[in-house]
């Protein structure tokens, strides 16, 4: 069975447990993961309708001539009504849907389907996706490994006068030179006071003696993704920020050094804010410890205070404590790692202890 | 009045005109549209709700800080029900939706409000969206001005051995050059055979004597999308591509020149398609001849035989009729055009006349 067919059998047995016989995806990463096939659908109808008790079928329109997919494949133009089209195929009874199918296709399909029960369903294709299988694994290896270079090579190109936006553009040259395909998301390049808001876009803040300087980047290599923060001290840190840095160190040490197969997600989350709460900075840890990540930057799944699930082997998540202090400064330190059968395995290698640059 | 407030003036206008008393406007970008607030809620819930007959609300997650916004604001944790939080405000009888709210919040929302009935109700921002205001007018030139130049540079750019993921990644780096601030969507360059799928991405194809050259191309600037498709030949074209770059080219023509207030958009796309039809081709034009664009690359509204809807002066659309030979080749030719009173402006300069490269 090809790694697709597989994914979809592990897809249908989520589906059992949840009682649902029938599943329309929508989300096109999602589709592209069960299927292979990569479509931008724009504001166009696209879907994999899986059925435990019979075939699959794509809904396509014609316009993205797919060729021979293996499956059953209803085509549509723009002028047709797609609910007409796809309603003949929905059976009564439970029908899940992705959490992303839009209203615009989703309530004329409820009108003309008045015998089936919508149904939110994408945790049967996303508790699937959490899991990453070995191709997946290396994948997220080689996409770190570039995020890694590239970090090096950032923080040695940090030099008195730079700028945050002249930073984040070098590092896109950098991940281009390194063969990454894309960034993951813009990367923050957040100096001094502004390092305060975890989500920073870079602008033309310039770096001065005792900044600090967050780097939170990633890139995209062969359709996955990578996600690492460092910071680092220019010239000088005060105690202060030194002692902040080792409570968010610890934290990430910690939090790390607890997972493996069956730890509570929720624990790994405690653990970290306990000990950020000792030190007396529980209220500038403002976000949740980390987020799953695979083909998009962010997917179901986070290690958070509200999330009971236990982590599985082949899980891939960041864990990223953070200290924001309003006006002065932020902290946040954060790698990858994968989760397995007696431990994890820390997919950045770039050091974390405390560094002054430019001295 | 600011120019937000008068835009969801208009918006009213259009509620009543279909009989919408209330209407969730859920798409950021027409949040930001309407209320010059720009938010990437990601998987968060971001809302606003235009009523007829009392104050406006926005609904916000508390992580976004809206500070003062001048609405009455509802903020939300991560933790919260966003259906138990919202539903209190929703009044029985219709609600308007965005096309693009998504299931996660929709569906619980439909069962919190057993006695509203939920309608798409997007098209009241779409239709006023679609009527460019003089500075967004001004916008659309200046984005198209660099189009403009960047397809020049990029024509010029063009060499023996080129591959397809070179030039646009020469185009990527003169987009920089040039001020934009992104590309509208990933370049298609697409060479020879290639460009018979309309939507082709660049890959390592060499340029080839004889080849066409299909360069779908734009860039957003100030928030602002331009989007123009010329094409090419290298060393040589057969006389087949000769006539039928003829055919495409006169079909882009008697467009353009056909469109001014009032004139139904389908009848557009009627005079494009015949022509190309009763030249043989007209299985082989396989699209719309043309989309509307502003904020975004796609926007509601269509030049297509669905669309009988009239032209208003202010309405910004792209005429892009083509031919593509499966296994050959492929012409298009594009333009995106403002209707006014008497005619239409046409965006783009860039010579539309055949052209042989390379020679």
């Amino acid at each position: 069975m090809n790694i697709y067919k597989s994914r979809v059998e592990r897809v249908k047995v989520e589906m059992e447990k949840c009682g649902l016989g029938q599943l329309m995806v929508t989300d096109p990463v999602s589709i592209c993961y069960l299927t292979g096939i990569e479509i931008h659908p724009f504001e166009r109808f696209w879907a994999f309708l899986i059925r435990t008790w019979s075939e699959n079928i794509l809904f396509a329109n014609q316009l993205f001539a797919l060729g021979d997919t293996g499956y059953e494949t209803v085509t549509m133009t723009d002028s047709d009504e797609i609910a007409k089209i796809v309603s003949p195929h929905i059976a009564p009874g439970k029908l899940g849907i992705d959490k992303t199918m839009q209203a615009r296709f989703l309530l004329p399909l409820i009108q003309d389907c008045p015998d089936t029960k919508f149904v939110l369903g994408a945790d049967c294709v996303d508790n699937v996706r959490a899991i990453k299988d070995k191709t997946e694994q290396e994948l997220m290896r080689k996409a770190s490994k570039i995020n890694d270079d590239c970090m090096e090579e950032l923080i040695n190109f940090i030099h008195e006068g730079a700028t945050e936006k002249e930073c984040a553009s070098y590092l896109v040259d950098l991940y281009k030179a390194h063969g990454a395909d894309d960034v993951s998301f813009n990367p923050i390049i957040s100096f001094g006071a502004n390092a305060a808001d975890p989500h920073h876009s870079p602008d033309d803040t310039v770096l001065k003696n005792g900044d600090c300087i967050v780097m939170d980047i990633g890139c995209k290599k062969d359709g996955y993704c990578s996600d690492m923060t460092r910071t680092c001290f220019w010239k000088k840190a005060d105690q202060k920020y030194v002692d902040i840095y080792d409570i968010v160190l610890r934290a990430n040490q910690m939090s790390e050094d607890m997972i493996r197969e069956g730890i509570p997600l929720c624990e790994i989350d405690a653990t970290a804010r306990n000990h950020i709460s000792a030190a007396g900075y529980g209220q500038f840890f403002t976000h949740r410890l980390g987020h799953f990540i695979g083909i998009e930057e962010h997917e179901k799944g986070d290690v958070s205070s509200a999330n009971s699930e236990k982590a599985k082997a082949g899980m891939i998540f960041s864990i990223e404590p953070g200290v924001y202090l309003p006006n002065e400064f932020g902290v946040r330190i954060e790698d990858l790692v994968i989760v397995t059968e007696d431990g994890c395995e820390v997919l950045n290698k770039v050091d974390k202890n405390i560094r002054i640059l430019g001295i």
